[in-house]
C-alpha cells in the first residue's frame, strides 16, 4: 500500500484544494494553520478543527467527530482530508479508517515531522490513558500532498523534531546520507525522506520485514519522549545516540555526531545531563510495556552501517544492566 | 482474505478452548452463553463479558473494552477471541482490528445467523445514535469455529432470523438451493452457507464486486429491520419477498416460497399486513439514507435466475414510486 506523493507550491495546493470549492470538502485540520490555507476553508461547514491535536487524539474526541461527519452527510465515496502534523494525520486517518468501514482519505502534512514520517505509511493511531497511539488502524492515505511552503512558519521546536528523524533515515539510506552532509535545502532532504519510507512500505506495509528498520532509534526515543516530555523526532535523535552509547556502537555514534552538525542540531539538548528532572527508574519501567516487546525479549533495530540495519532481540535483562551501567544515566 | 473455516462437536471446541486454560485467554463473549462454555472460563479474569451485545455493540463499551484489555496486558501477539452472535463478532472483530493496530482474532459463532454471515467475512462494526454499523473495518478473523451443537438451544426468533438469511443464499447458489428443496438438516446447510460466503469473500474482500451480490434482499431488508424492530435475518426474508413483488420477478417469488415453506418459515409473519405500526413514510425515508446510496440512485442486487445475479442501479425516485404503487404498501 503505497500513497501517491504530490510535492507542490503553496498555490498550487491552493488551486488543487479549490476544485472543492462548491462541493463538500469534508476535512479534520489544526486550528492553528487556519490562516496558512485558502480563506474559503475558514468557512466551510464540513471542517472539524482541533485546537490541541496531541491532547484531542483521543477516543472522546474521535466519537465527536464520527458524529459530525455522519450528520454532515459523509458517505462511502467521499473523501476525508486531514490538515496539519502528524498528531492530525494519524487521527484523521483513524476516522477515515473507520467511518461507514473506511473512506479515502488524503494527507496534508504542515509539519517536517508529519512530511517525513507521521502522514506517510498509512499508520494511523488515538491515544490512550495508558499510553500514546494504542487504537488505531493501517489505512494508508490515497494522496499525501508535500508543500515544503508550510515550513516557512514552523516553530523552532517544530524544526528541532523533524530534523532528528532526518537523522535517522541519514543511517537508513546512503542517499539521504549524503544530502544531508552535504547540506543541501531541507526541502529536498525532507522530499527524498518521505519518497524513502513510501518505498519501504510500499514493500512492507504490515510491518513485517523492511519496515521494522524504520524504528531505529524508536525504542529509547519513546522513553526518551515519555520521560522527558520532549517532541518526537528530539526524542528519536536522543534514543540514536544512546543506543549507539549503549550498545557500543562507536562508528555509528561518530556519524550521529557528523550528522547532527550538518543539521545544525543543538548537541547538547540531547543529553541527559540537561535534563534534571529524568527519571531511570520511570525510564526503565517504560521499556518495560515496549509495544515490540516479545515475552522478555526487546527488539532492537541496530546498525552495521548505512544502509545496513539489522534486528536483534535482546533480553531485556541485558538491556536494562548496560543501560544502568553507562555513564551517562546514572543518578 | 479468507478464514479458516473450522467444523467441529463441541467436545472437540471445548478440547481446543482448554488449550488455553493455563494461559491468557482473552475473549469478548456474551453472557447468555456462559453455560454452554467450559467451565473454567466463567472464571477466566481475561474474558469482557456483554449482557446485551446488539445495545452494547457502541463506542462507550468499545472504549471499555479497550480499556480492559489493555490492562489485562494484551499484546500484538495475542489472539482475541469473540463468542457469540453476530453482535459479539461485529463487535470483538472491531476491538481486534483497533486495538494495538490490530491483532489476530478468531470468531466462534453460537447463533445460525452469525455462524453464515456475521462471522465471516471480516466486516466488523459498531453502531452509532444515527444508525448501524456505521464505525467498523474490514478485518477478517484468522479462524472462524463453526460447532453446530450450539443451536439445539437457540431461541425460536433466532432460528427464524437465521434460517432468512439462509433463504437468500439459496438464491445465490444452485448447490445450496438443492439442499434447501431437499430439506436435507439445517446444520449441513449452515456448512455450505458459510464456505459460500467465505469463497465469495476471498475473491472480493473488500466488496467491490461478487461481494456485492451477498446484499441481496439487503435493501429492503435493513429497512423493514428498522421500521419494523423485526430480526435481522427475517427482515431479509421479507426484503427478498417484496424486492420480487416490486419488482415484478415472479418467478423469483415462486422460488421463494417454495424454499421458505421448505425451511418451514411462517410465510404470514412476512406480510406488511401482519405489523399495523408499519410506516410507509418511514420506510421511505429510511431508503433515502441507504449506505449503498450513489448520488440519487439505490444499487439494487436482482435475480436472472439461481446462481445468476446482477446489480441494477435504479433512480430512488423511480424505487419509490414502484413501492408506494404496489397493493400491500398502502396504508
Amino acid at each position: 500500500m503505497k500513497s501517491n506523493l504530490i510535492y507542490l507550491k503553496k498555490l498550487e495546493l491552493f488551486k488543487e484544494l479549490d476544485n472543492f470549492k462548491e462541493g463538500q470538502f469534508f476535512a479534520i485540520a489544526d486550528q492553528k494553520i487556519k490562516n496558512h490555507l485558502p480563506q474559503w476553508i475558514s468557512f466551510s461547514p464540513h471542517i472539524f478543527w482541533l485546537k490541541n491535536p496531541e491532547e484531542e487524539k483521543n477516543l472522546e474526541v474521535y466519537t465527536r467527530a464520527i458524529e459530525f461527519f455522519l450528520k454532515q452527510g459523509i458517505s462511502r465515496s467521499s473523501t476525508l482530508y486531514a490538515i496539519g502534523g502528524g498528531a492530525t494525520t494519524d487521527f484523521g486517518g483513524f476516522v477515515a479508517a473507520t467511518i461507514l468501514r473506511g473512506i479515502n482519505w488524503v494527507a496534508i502534512p504542515t509539519t517536517l515531522l508529519a512530511m517525513i514520517d507521521g502522514s506517510i505509511g498509512g499508520k494511523t493511531a488515538l491515544n490512550m490513558p495508558q499510553g500514546k497511539n494504542l487504537i488505531g488502524s493501517f489505512h494508508a492515505p490515497e494522496k499525501v500532498f508535500i508543500c515544503g511552503d508550510f515550513l516557512t512558519s514552523l516553530p523552532e521546536k517544530e524544526w528541532f523534531s523533524g530534523k532528528g528523524e532526518v537523522l535517522k533515515y541519514g543511517f537508513l539510506s546512503q542517499e539521504i546520507h549524503e544530502l544531508i552532509v552535504k547540506k543541501v535545502p531541507i526541502e529536498e532532504i525532507a522530499v527524498a525522506c518521505a519518497k524513502f519510507k513510501n518505498e519501504v512500505v510500499e514493500k512492507d506495509f504490515r510491518e513485517e520485514k523492511e519496515r521494522i528498520f524504520l524504528n531505529l532509534g524508536h525504542t529509547l526515543g519513546h522513553a526518551f519522549e515519555y520521560n522527558l516530555k520532549i517532541p518526537h523526532g528530539q526524542a528519536v535523535a536522543m534514543g540514536l545516540k544512546y543506543l549507539f552509547k549503549v550498545m557500543g556502537l562507536n562508528q555509528s555514534h561518530s556519524l550521529w555526531l557528523e550528522m547532527v552538525r550538518a543539521l545544525k542540531l543543538p548537541a547538547e539538548k540531547m543529553e541527559i545531563g540537561q535534563y534534571p528532572h529524568f527519571d531511570l527508574c520511570a525510564f526503565l519501567q517504560f521499556l518495560e510495556q515496549d509495544k515490540k516487546k516479545v515475552d522478555s525479549k526487546i527488539r532492537l533495530v541496530l546498525v552495521k552501517d548505512i544502509g545496513f540495519c539489522y534486528v536483534e532481540e535482546v533480553p531485556l535483562k541485558d538491556f536494562k544492566t548496560k543501560i544502568q551501567s553507562y555513564a551517562e544515566f546514572k543518578p
